[in-house]
């Protein structure tokens, strides 16, 4: 199985906020938002592995700034680590204005498990870090990797 | 301003599983348990503060097993710890069997934040604690939330 | 078949109201409230009968008042009569203050019925009454289950 | 305020059920279902009074067959009895086969009531009764009127 | 296959526009409109056919005007042509006030294709044309029916 | 107002398939692939025009081939013309396989108009065409654009 590259699964979705999007205050309903994020997680996810995949672990989710009706939403997932069978990735959310700024209102780790056919936990592909920024990011994987472990002992 | 008991602010929310709730594997979505998840979290930190609340955190957001058409889902939040102007709630996700039988599929960390009119952080009632399982999973939540401040130094 | 009290089955769901929620004048829409309540008297039926259930009538759903953008909604629902495959539900809606104050916004009688593996009507458990407002309320139900067979005669 | 014929506010919807509209049981969602035939009630009344309308009372909502995906679901309002302020409209559901027959799947008999600006109850436009069905229908709604106000007492 | 008439595929669907139909500029979400307008679409081609239908193409959808909350949208679809297993539906869009007059704020011209049990295409039975109007949209429906031909050319 | 590229709006979105997205075929319903496209077809025309925009035609839109539960779709959007104030959008939706190749399965074109704060057309800025392929498309527009003037004479 051929190690892939973090710009290999790169994902990004983009939406613009309905009413229907909106919560009681009219901002960007979270629960809505962290729909989005799992299901461009689970896309970084497939894109890495080659393969079907379940989400195992939403980690750090932060809701950073509020977003509004009608704000450009700019979803993008990047693979971060991966283990055995699991792989980390991590989304970030941002508002782009019409100038083409963005602000980032939201970022979590999401945890995904690539599954075979019969649905079990299945061998994933090595990452090759290929900058310092994913360097750095991978090492900062393992440390948040060692404490999901031991969460609730 | 009264400290209040985890019993004060308990709350349950009941669903069954309709065919638009499931992924594309008929399993429960994810997204959609989430933004339950983050309704019942809500609710119980707007019962304990008597505030409105935002959603800050959502920690360890965990899938431990899935669920599928026509089952019951029962979300139980409570209270677990309380800071300043934030709270802590553990939200709990079981499948409920026919015979009454509950299966934990899903649990989750979730901080909110009580805000006033001007949608500021506004302090909240302290805490009671009343049983051992309640200071356990308070001594627990310190911790949770030592980690979450020092989280990605 | 044991007989069962109706705390056995008493139901509670919340909800927080989004924009989604609402009709065109920004009041709760009255056919999601409607999607809500056919649930949780679902969920009281299954939980009487330990069986699955078929919503079989609406009877007498009154809006009494309206609920707006982020108000929270708890709908309960307690059984107030079973007949020999029927089970009579009540279902009460609030908003609930931050107060924790409830006002009442709609009410209905909703008849499940229990069906079998072949989706036929099945017997339920009796009813146990143990407080003078559950005998009244069952009293009550005799008539109303009278008036349905003659509806339309 | 003219009179008006039953013909002049006749109103019809059509769906083709999608996945999104069954339940856990592959049929058609009574919840979803309700919030069609709200609309559907809705409209005739807005066409009847010229007026907007609100919701106040779903009688005998019943469910008499299932729906699945795909199929063609026809719902189809008439007003049946004017009150001073209030409408009453029958509603009736049926599913529509490729040959163009119709099963009818679910009626109910729905009160709206007309507002005015203030959102208080406005009068309403006198019914003109020209076939013998409607006039009978009038009367069977003048009995269905008089058992709904004395429902709970 | 008997020849049908235009009138005996008519098809009149109804909305009420919530805050969830509304888009971040709080007009009708084009998004939503249009998959109304594709189910109108295919039960007229339903009707017409007595075949189940799958959508080929959607031609020149006009966006002409903007609707409000709580207004009320007809969607009415009409048959304008048949080839040999395809069929176009032109559809058009109203706002409909409270004194019934109507203002066109949408049409669309939709291929739809009839199909039968292997989802292969399948005749379609022609088209009685009754009106003037009938006969000349059916002539223009042929320029357009050539135009689409070549369209990628 | 400076002119840009074809590749400064270039506009990702991916989504995964849930039994919600489903018809009653179980296949990708196709109202709710438009209302997808749509808002794909919207961000590219805002990082165009950096100003707000609204829909006006959606063009030839053609369902070339289904899609399935769990599949990711890819939907791509282009710029391929700018008239005064409105610009045309090339939409592409893709199913991309878990081996990364692409079935082309919609292809649209949506003519989005910017919009100024009065909700009037505001010109739009020129488009600078730097490939072959996008000075042909850009060729073939212009005779899409003068067809749409003509299309109902």
């Amino acid at each position: 199985m051929e190690s892939k590259r973090v710009k290999d699964s790169l994902t990004e979705q983009v939406h613009i906020l309905t009413q229907g999007n909106l919560n009681g205050y009219k901002r960007l309903f979270g629960g809505k938002l962290m729909s989005w994020m799992d299901v461009v997680a689970a896309v970084v996810a497939r894109r890495h592995s080659n393969k079907n995949v379940t989400t195992a672990v939403v980690d750090m989710l932060e809701f950073k700034a509020p977003a509004y009706a009608n704000d450009v939403i700019c979803i993008i997932g990047k693979i971060t680590y991966v283990g055995n069978t699991s792989m980390e990735v991590k989304v970030d959310v941002y508002v782009e204005e019409l100038n083409h700024e963005r602000r980032l209102i939201n970022t979590a780790y999401i945890v995904m498990v690539a599954i075979d056919e019969n649905e079990k936990p299945t061998k994933v592909p090595g990452l090759i870090l290929e900058t310092e920024e994913e360097r750095e990011e991978y090492e900062r994987a393992k440390i948040r990797n060692a404490r999901r472990k031991e969460y609730n002992k």
